[in-house]
């Protein structure tokens, strides 16, 4: 296994270096390019029969900027899980992206920024704003390292890592996205994948996080077991314990605390995980951010043209308006971002939608849609039945 | 001072006792004590030429509630601060709810919640929501005492209070009020005048804090100068050095760090204010609070039929997100709230605008109005030239 994906990693390199060539070229070598690259592609992917290697080739002419790390220095060490990280999020954040505007109108495509931290390392933030399906949404990449103030190292110390107390060398790439349709009858998705490097006394300690969460104004059963369904199928085929685990993790953690309510219907969250091995976890990292667009987009294309009003506009403008609640007092990842110095603040708040509401004591009717929402988000429901089956089998 | 103040509370209690015993007779009873009340008011009136007590005579008919301590209680303790600031920020909320609505359209009026807390205490929430003039305003009061939790004590030490690190007994009472008038030409105000008790050691601790600020959405000089001056008058009555060492206090205090940029054009804020004595900062608090109206109202009736348009409405709502920021990231009242179990959410929350708005990167035209206001917030100014004068002087 980690032989193939050493190998995969450096064809990756290998295109990501032509593709740079192209880039430099005149036109006509472009094409030209393009040709021989699909003959190396085809030729390739008929010796490998590798799925994950035919994905990152067609990924080559679709990365939506160049890598934050010089191409140089991730051809020198492919077999360097930082490499292995930064390709695997630079491919989702495109092929995310891409799918995206496949179902907005012509017109709408992201906006690509990309962003040099003078500290070390940088991002590539994508956002579309004000599309005819999506109302805002934001995808973005970040590949940082330096120095880890003593207050972060404190805080890592307070989830359980055993670090010195002072400024330790760190690594970060992850990749993250807020997705917020203007249909009210789509639901607004969240994902990040991340991992993490920190030496300490001369070692490096590394794990990896993440998660995806499905946020809908509008309680549709079927969306939301397909939703828990398709993340659980990518749980299983890594570890049978980690969707009952890290389904429960994501309702605790996406809680707002004051409301005593959940953000959403939930989906899977984890932290820390640096098991069994660097190789496997990375390979479960993969499959989770893979099983995003399986999991959103076909909700998205259900729900896309289905009919509302202005009172669903409305309570959908006031869930946002929690949904901003969540991110700005609770969430630790936006907390942590904005009181880092020199913080890129944009692509940390990318995440808040483009319109939100907050009506004094609004109360949704009894009975109503927007009430049999509200029930789900202040008792999470066990969609896929694992409790009702274990107990019925022992 | 000390002797008239105590004969004022004295005389307020009596009001507030004859205003209880008027609401439960009948009507006709009632307009016989309107008269009495009236004949008494204009006597004592006469006899004190106190201006102050006309004024909370005045106000006898007008809370917005009951009080939250029992008025018995009140009674049997006229002389004590808890009473003095429970009747201030009463008549403070009341006057100030009366003045806006006198700007609205008769049909607006504010709904009053009147809530008790499990723990000891309660307060009195009045919001007024979608009026012609107003989109969203919200003046609360509250009045809460009980067990101070070990959180709460450490972070009243990290502000220098040298308590016990353990449940403390603590009595607070303060009025909050937050403004978001629907026209973009009528700044947004907030105010906050408060007063804490704890004791510790069988030791009773005791100070008042505050402040009142502006946030504009397009800068008007004239009104920023106004409304500062009025706040230095009502600072300069009690310490020459108050306006200039609050101003700066609010300038720090009232900043959206991530932004580099603060949330409107101050007014004064302070904290911890226990000197030179409790009846002195007790009148100093009084002037603060009494020099809302005068510093505000003037402003909204000066543009509340401004024109504008949908590109200002815009600019007022993007202005509004980042209010939403400042409240739900930064501000300290609004974090302790929130995180203190059972708090009412919803008169922490009345603060956030009915509506606002997050666009990615948005940045104004140079050298636009909305550049000018900007300008403003990242560096803030000496409206009353008074390090000038202050250097032309030396």
């Amino acid at each position: 296994m980690s032989f193939k994906v050493a190998i995969r990693s450096f064809k990756t390199l290998a295109y990501v270096e032509s593709y740079k060539k192209i880039r430099d070229r005149p036109l006509t070598y472009y094409f030209a390019a393009i040709i021989g690259a699909g003959c190396v592609t085809y030729n390739q992917y008929k010796q490998n029969k590798n799925k994950v290697e035919a994905k990152e080739i067609m990924q080559l002419r679709n990365y939506m900027a160049d890598p934050v790390t010089p191409i140089s220095q991730l051809e020198k060490n492919p077999d360097d899980m930082k490499t292995q990280m930064e390709l695997l999020i630079m491919r989702i954040q495109s092929e995310f992206c891409r799918a995206l505007e496949k179902e907005e109108d012509e017109e709408s495509k992201f906006k690509v920024d990309r962003w040099i931290r003078k500290e070390g390392g940088g991002g590539i933030t994508c956002v579309l704003q004000d599309g005819r399906v999506f109302e805002k949404a934001g995808v973005n990449i970040s590949v940082v390292s330096g120095k880890l103030p003593p207050a972060a190292v404190q805080q890592m110390k307070s989830r359980g890592k055993n670090f010195e107390n002072k400024e330790l060398p760190f690594f970060a790439a992850g990749v993250s996205a807020v997705i917020h349709p203007r249909n009210p009858m789509v639901p607004t998705i969240h994902f990040n994948y991340r991992y993490f490097e920190v030496e300490d006394k001369n070692e490096v300690h590394w794990w990896f996080g993440g998660g995806t969460d499905l946020t809908p104004y509008y309680l549709n059963e079927e969306d939301a077991i397909h939703f828990h369904m398709t993340l659980k199928h990518a749980c299983d085929a890594h570890d049978a314990s980690y969707y009952e685990k890290f389904k429960k993790w994501c309702d605790d953690y996406f809680h707002i605390t004051h409301r005593g309510e959940r953000r959403g219907v939930g989906g899977i969250f984890f932290d820390d995980i640096d098991h069994p091995n660097q190789q496997s976890a990375f390979e479960f990292v993969t499959s989770c951010a893979e099983a995003v667009i399986p999991s959103y987009l076909p909700i998205v294309q259900k729900h896309k043209e289905d009919a509302y009003g202005y009172y669903e506009r409305q309570w959908q403008l006031l869930r946002r308006g929690r949904y901003v609640e969540f991110n700005l007092i609770y969430d630790r990842g936006t907390k942590f971002g904005l009181h880092t110095p020199e913080a890129r603040y944009e692509s940390i708040l990318m995440s808040l939608p483009l319109n939100a509401k907050w009506e004094y004591m609004h109360e949704p009717k009894a009975n109503s849609p927007e009430a049999k929402l509200m029930q789900v988000l202040k008792e999470p429901r066990d969609w896929l039945y694992i409790q009702k089956t274990k107990s019925s089998t022992t």
